[in-house]
């Protein structure tokens, strides 16, 4: 196993960081990771948003409802972005409708979560400390408003970035057999809260040993409750979404 | 620089390969680091089907009308999956129409894609050739049937690899100051067409130094044709995600 991979088994979120800041020209080489993801058709339809401005990073740490993400030393919001290309083809005096399409927005979301991860594995190769942040989406229209963000473009994930100043455990994930199929999917044949009983056991010993908030909910409780998880403006995606001019049909 | 990040600056998708199968093991590392990547509150919603089946790898190769997706000694499928914990759910007795909502399709898709991303880090650090697959989405429905996938399930990338046998130049990528803004995004101040000249010229001339293909197309060209491509089935996602029961409201 090469160090790439140790990385990548030892990944954690980190959400307390030190006060030292992440060098320009080390964000400036995260950008250039992003720039060499993978892109669907080469249309590289993605922005990334830099927030250095506090009162910003204090007001997408409000929507996120985590005071960390305003005292990382950076913050990055990744866009999937059709205007760049609109643009383009404008001027070239080509019509654009196909953008309002929801294939085309899967394909400009792609191009950002992949650089989002992209950008992650090699933050975290260099011992900084990330958290990748779907709770910008909390209330997509604020962060729409702050960035300023134009038509044809749409927030995806954030990622916060410091020194780490804590080392969480290790969070264990579902066992391979239960994500992982060969062929076909493979539907349960049994109950699924009792085939889980091992991995729940697992779940709950680490919140007992973790330190900070003792959380002792099991893997199958923690989904059963999530169900009730509706925030009022998450909830109103779509129609924030339309409102961009994407996924109208 | 490190060799992780050494190893994603100089990323290139591979479309031809050896016959040299990937080791069982290798595989099975890979799926540990998708396990290890980062999800939205825990909910690991997605799954991986691996393809072995050469019938079915032929069939997915036709709707990505790419032949060497068949040909890679892998192929993975990454599923956008909100079933598993659905049935977590209602096992425990718990309604789950929130499953419904544009939301938590984005989460599940995030998790499906950054997983995507996580293992084609890892595969890349192995030596391993890889080319990720928006082009399963051509015919969705024809993924959905060949994989037997159920209600609140989507296919959102898949992942070919194999030892490599072609070394392609690195494609030149956007210019950071065209994709990464600081505070704000920034609207173009000047007809991007022309700022873009330079990058034009430089992936024209990729082109004209790659050996295969001979394609001379800018940047800027390619991007206002891509207005015109339009398969039909692909215009048709949204249809089909409904009906798997996600994106409803």
């Amino acid at each position: 196993m090469n160090e790439t991979i140790k990385n990548q088994l030892n990944h954690r979120s980190i959400r307390k960081y030190q006060e030292k800041k992440i060098p320009e020209e080390v964000m400036s080489t995260l950008i250039d990771v992003a720039r060499h993801t993978s892109t669907s058709s080469f249309e590289q339809s993605y922005s990334i948003i830099k927030v250095t401005d506090q009162e910003k990073k204090n007001k997408i740490a409000e929507v996120c409802q985590q005071h960390y993400v305003a005292e990382g030393s950076h913050l990055l919001i990744f866009v999937a972005d059709l205007y760049r290309n609109a643009v383009i083809a404008k001027e070239n005096h080509q019509e654009t409708t196909v953008l309002k399409n929801m294939d085309r927005f899967m394909v400009a979301m792609s191009d950002a979560v992949l650089a989002t991860q992209n950008v992650n594995v090699a933050a975290e190769s260099l011992g900084i400390g990330t958290v990748i942040l779907g709770s910008i989406l909390n209330d997509s229209r604020e962060i729409i408003k702050l960035l300023e963000l134009p038509e044809l473009t749409f927030p995806i994930l954030g990622l916060a970035l410091g020194y780490p100043d804590q080392e969480p455990q290790l969070k264990p994930r579902l066992p391979q057999k239960l994500m992982c199929f060969e062929n076909t999917y493979q539907l349960p044949t049994e109950a699924l809260v009792k085939k889980l009983e091992p991995y729940d056991a697992e779940v709950t010993e680490y919140y007992d040993l973790r330190n900070a908030n003792r959380r002792v909910d099991s893997f199958t409780k923690q989904m059963t409750d999530n169900m009730n998880r509706k925030p009022t403006k998450r909830l109103q995606t779509l129609t924030e979404i339309k409102k961009q001019g994407l996924i109208l049909e």
